[in-house]
């Protein structure tokens, strides 16, 4: 687990499409940030306030969050000198970076001498066992998408604030690098040795009062032939006793993959339901998730009615227009 | 690649059962195997000439292969005496062991000191990539099961034997530790990161001559929840033109799963199918494979003949029978 609440370093970032991180923690976790570090000639602004690391650490941050990507894959000079002396401070330090903090000696140096821990998410730090399939109490929801990129982590996020806000048991659980930055904690999925991709879901989602859900992160597509063996890994591994169904309607292809269509929600539906049975019989189907982001509002419900009324299942745009028919679908079960 | 012929190390097996890579390899690649070299004690013989590391060495023999499991998990006393000779004869060493050969020191400054290699095939050797999807040239057959070990390597392996003998164009492609062993060359995929298994099988199944077939080793089952995601990776990576359906008719449960019932051949072709037809739209399910081996032979060849009359497929049991059927079936592609 990475402790919280975080300081948020934006180090040069050239603009916010460089900071997901950081934006995904401001949203779905202020609570976890306490402000906002930028070097000179950064381009994105969280909005939160701008802190020094000693500012920061009185209002009780514990851990430095790199919440951007870094430009041409290195942890430049001026980078380090923030990171060393937050490690000097007392801070740890997190990171989803490609170049892991572990394979920077001076970053090592510091970490030991300090006493503090470097957190690298892409890199699991957990032994997962294989998988054993036994049934879990608790329930799961797991959304599944006709494609990656489609809205699976806001959906699941978007639903466990819902809940919550009902005084709903909900805990979302984290598979990729940015939610579990957002959160402290979960499993880097995609990182994962083969056999014991299943297994790690089990892991992260375990017993659990009767009336608990785990909002599970989702991962790529069971369409998408680059990933479609760690989305079906999830759906076992998760035993979901709900899935929706999330899709982008403006797509033209599956995303890095030009010769390859969307399926349809149908299809998607009638994919993922017969597998995800194969490890929970009693699954269903519970609800349609549209990523409207390129859609004006007119046409964005319009779409969700059209879609909602053909597949008889209630649909929304979670994000924008918020999760509760979702979470309405999942007290009904 | 690891070197060929081998010699085949049995060490103190207690039995035939701990020699399972070696009878794969007596049985499959014959022509790999200059003989075999058993400590006192040893309760395994698989009829190779017994020869010692001198005698094989003269014989041709380059590779040591460790054909047995081994007891406690431990590389014992006597065991690294033999390994150590032979690196100083000049062979290197392969084994698909749960403890590496690359974590004993003494094996490792041995090799160092000989100049010669220690593979561990249960560790991939390569940076594979993310998959592209991209159609390949050449045609690929892949084994499916209704759970995990049903036959698929052997199904794979009779295929490949009887294509060669009638002059086709065809290529084993080992996908697990055994098979590796047995061919020399392949990719161990239940050990590769989740982000890389389709990325490795595409680059373990090339492009090719159009008349050219891979048959691709199966792995686990798209039934199995413990290892399923590995199962859809092979099934979108290798985009197979051509599906076998193999079975095990006598099995009570899913293999290590108590709580799991077998699929029915027909649900596992509408399953696999139409996820296979995901990469390569013109895949097809061509013919049926059963392990009779708990079966005397009257009821296994009524149990053919039902399956493929119920199925209108081809089936045999093609360790029992021979694998003409499935072949014709290919040739018919």
């Amino acid at each position: 687990m990475i402790k919280t609440p975080y300081l948020l370093f934006l180090g040069d970032a050239p603009d916010m499409l460089a900071a997901k991180v950081a934006i995904g923690i401001r949203d779905w976790r202020p609570e976890n940030a306490v402000g906002q570090l930028c070097l000179p000639g950064c381009g994105a602004d969280l909005g939160l306030r701008e802190l020094t690391l000693a500012g920061a650490k009185a209002a009780g941050a514990k851990t430095l969050v790199i919440g951007v990507a870094n430009r041409g894959g290195v942890i430049s000079a001026k980078w380090k000198e923030v990171l060393i002396a937050a490690l000097a401070m007392g801070y740890d330090l997190a990171s989803g970076l490609h170049n892991l903090l572990r394979n920077e000696a001076d970053l090592v140096a510091a970490a030991h001498e300090y006493g503090r821990t470097l957190h690298d998410v892409r890199i699991p730090s957990v032994e997962y066992p294989i998988a054993n399939g036994e049934k879990r109490s608790g329930k799961r929801c797991l959304p599944v998408g006709t494609d990656c990129s489609v809205g699976k982590m806001y959906t699941a996020m978007a639903m466990e604030r819902e809940m919550t806000e009902r005084g709903m048991k909900a805990t979302f659980r984290a598979t990729g690098q940015t939610g579990i930055l957002i959160t402290g904690d979960g499993v880097p999925l995609d990182a994962v040795i083969a056999d014991f991709m299943a297994g790690s879901i089990e892991f992260l989602t375990p017993d659990n009062d009767d009336d608990h859900w785990d909002l599970i992160e989702g991962q790529g597509s069971l369409f998408h032939v680059s990933y479609s063996g760690v989305t079906l890994a999830l759906v076992h591994g998760g035993q979901p006793d709900a899935l929706i169904l999330c899709h982008e309607p403006t797509r033209t292809h599956m995303r890095g993959l030009p010769g390859y269509q969307l399926p349809t929600l149908e299809r998607l539906r009638d994919t993922a339901l017969p597998l995800a049975q194969v490890a929970n019989p009693e699954c269903r189907v519970v609800g349609i998730s549209i990523n409207t982001q390129h859609m004006n509002e007119a046409d964005a419900r319009a779409y969700l009615a059209e879609v909602s009324q053909r597949m008889d299942l209630p649909a929304t745009d979670p994000y924008r227009f918020g999760a509760s028919v979702l979470v309405d679908a999942l007290e009904a079960i």
